[in-house]
């Protein structure tokens, strides 16, 4: 062999040992619940994308799509079962018709805040639930980044009495839509995307949407001005699904990448959106002025709540798991909220005092 | 060439060009101000090394070391900067002797929650600050786990009066240690493993630790039953110190996962601190019935954010980057309090109306 000969073959067998490097890049895609607009809601996944690209050196790649592509907001489990997509970005309560137990692993009205529902999540048994209720639809879950309290929701006209509420047509999803249906509110879903056209177009009275960050972009205050206080989603986690075979045919590298990625990239939204909705909220009285901020008076509260606890107690006298979750969920809520009460709510209450 | 010769030669080739993924093997050394033992605060590193090792295939090792062993838990900036190790786990405040700025990135008495501080470092201009100030020490510094807020800590005898402060023999660090400095306090620092042995041996009568979770396991209620709730450490971060030459030495893949992973361990510390916190908390009346929970008297704290704004205002007279730190703290807390108030803290006393 001649020396070009050699040259040759040390190309080629470098180029055969470079091979496995290509062999394992791999291309994802990603469908979202939210428009790519809809901030920061919107922002884990495209975050995700490149953080798990700048970890890889660009050989692990997944493309995000809104809901103004794919068109279909309220299928993300499904398309992420089926493999159409190896990822979603959702909420999962958009389940609760085909799972009554996806719904409280987003939140519960008058359930626990962000600290305490994480630390179930992740240190009281939570992700476990989870992920057993998940099995079925062959995917994996993990939270996708919480919100913190949201909003009550925009309203045309005061809430003074259940009464008020009788015949309004109101977007309110999950759990929290059962409670006001119970209370005589013909409740719907819509797409987040349809929120402002339903309500300009009297489709619907009311809607919950986020908090102020978010709610504030969307113009609902143009149509409804009275802005309440909330009480029916403490802390919503959004979600990542993963599809299960999709996942375990990763490198073991890249499993561990894109599973510290999703941790980084939620804990990431939950300071965005606070710091979003902080500085919307304090523009909030000087450049809108026409919006009233409400909170629900006490009577009407109280039969939230009253609801709240017959319509889970019915899903869970016929769904074990869903009774299963809801205990866990109040087991540790009980301790957590005690500790709660001392820390978070005792300091914000002495700080009111102290900082008169 | 023979075919032997061909073999060597691909054998040769292979192994050169397989010889780059072995020459980016990194191995790392992590010094930590707590001793191992002491979770949750000794927690992120450990995870953070577990997921970087993952994350790379065994590429990147971090060798985490506790204070047990290296014997200087309060020499962690120097050792980082100096290179002896290229990381390290403790909290900026324990640097306020060598730069009064440090110290308001761990926390201020009276200061910001969890959510205002973390929303304040990652989208309010706080992490660009706070590399401002850590320039001059040739390290990057990124929060390192937050413990939420801290209790006010242990003392033998009820606190009934700001005289019952005088002369009193206290651990305190930072700026609330200059607070009771000024109300009369004898103020030391002792280094984590040394807390118990100086409070059993008299070298002090009171000491402030973490929360329930992490300062039953010392002990200190068997000797000062008083545990009184918190007002100076409201959202205490930890933090990781890289050495920069070490860290710009690193493949872009490497720095990449590096970030994240301590973004993931970080909100991890979180739930963690926030789970044993309730536990520890809800065990308390029964197996420690002698622990006698207390609020310090409101003439108490308005001496203390009196004492309180007085030693922040001195040191930004005198340190043009304390002042910049501090006025951005504010700001950012004056918003960031008035959507708390609204979400969080109007969720919190509403729930305790509904839940009676």
């Amino acid at each position: 062999m001649n020396m070009k000969g050699r040259m040759a073959l040390i190309l080629v067998c470098c180029l055969m040992a470079a091979a496995p490097a290509f062999a394992k890049t791999v291309k994802w895609n990603l469908a979202m619940t939210w428009n790519s607009t809809l901030t920061p809601l919107a922002t884990p996944p495209v975050k995700l994308a490149k953080l798990v690209s700048d970890m890889t050196g660009g050989q692990f790649v997944i493309r995000v799509e809104g809901a103004e592509k794919h068109k279909a907001p309220l299928e993300i489990l499904d398309m992420t079962k089926g493999g159409q997509y190896e990822m979603g970005h959702t909420a999962s309560y958009y389940w609760k018709g085909k799972d009554a137990t996806t719904a409280i692993f987003t939140t519960v009205p008058f359930g626990m805040n962000m600290a305490e529902q994480e630390a179930w999540l992740f240190y009281g048994g939570g992700m476990e639930l989870m992920q057993k209720c998940y099995d079925k639809f062959g995917v994996y879950a993990f939270p996708g980044g919480n919100t913190g309290v949201q909003m009550g929701g925009w309203f045309r006209k005061e809430i003074k009495s259940v009464d008020d509420l009788k015949g309004l047509k109101m977007r309110i999803p999950s759990v929290a839509g059962e409670v006001f249906a119970k209370l005589g509110v013909n409740v719907t879903n819509i797409a987040p995307g349809e929120l402002y056209t339903s309500l300009d177009r009297g489709t619907i009275d009311a809607l919950e949407w986020v908090g102020p960050g978010m709610d504030i972009k969307m113009g609902f205050h143009k149509i409804a001005p009275y802005y309440y206080a909330g009480w029916h989603e403490p802390a919503s986690d959004m979600q990542f699904l993963i599809n299960k075979k999709a996942f375990d045919s990763l490198p073991p590298e890249f499993q561990a990448i894109l599973k510290t990625a999703i941790q980084a990239v939620s804990a990431d939204m939950f300071y965005d959106n606070f710091a979003q909705s902080a500085e919307a909220w304090s523009k909030m009285k000087t450049e809108f002025p026409n919006i009233k901020v409400m909170t629900f008076p006490e009577p009407v509260l109280q039969a939230m709540k009253k609801a709240t606890d017959e319509v889970l107690n019915d899903y869970a006298a016929k769904d074990p798991l869903f009774k299963e979750v809801l205990e866990s969920q109040k087991a540790f809520m009980a301790k957590g909220r005690e500790w709660t009460k001392m820390s978070e709510l005792y300091y914000l209450q002495q700080s009111e005092k102290v900082n008169k």
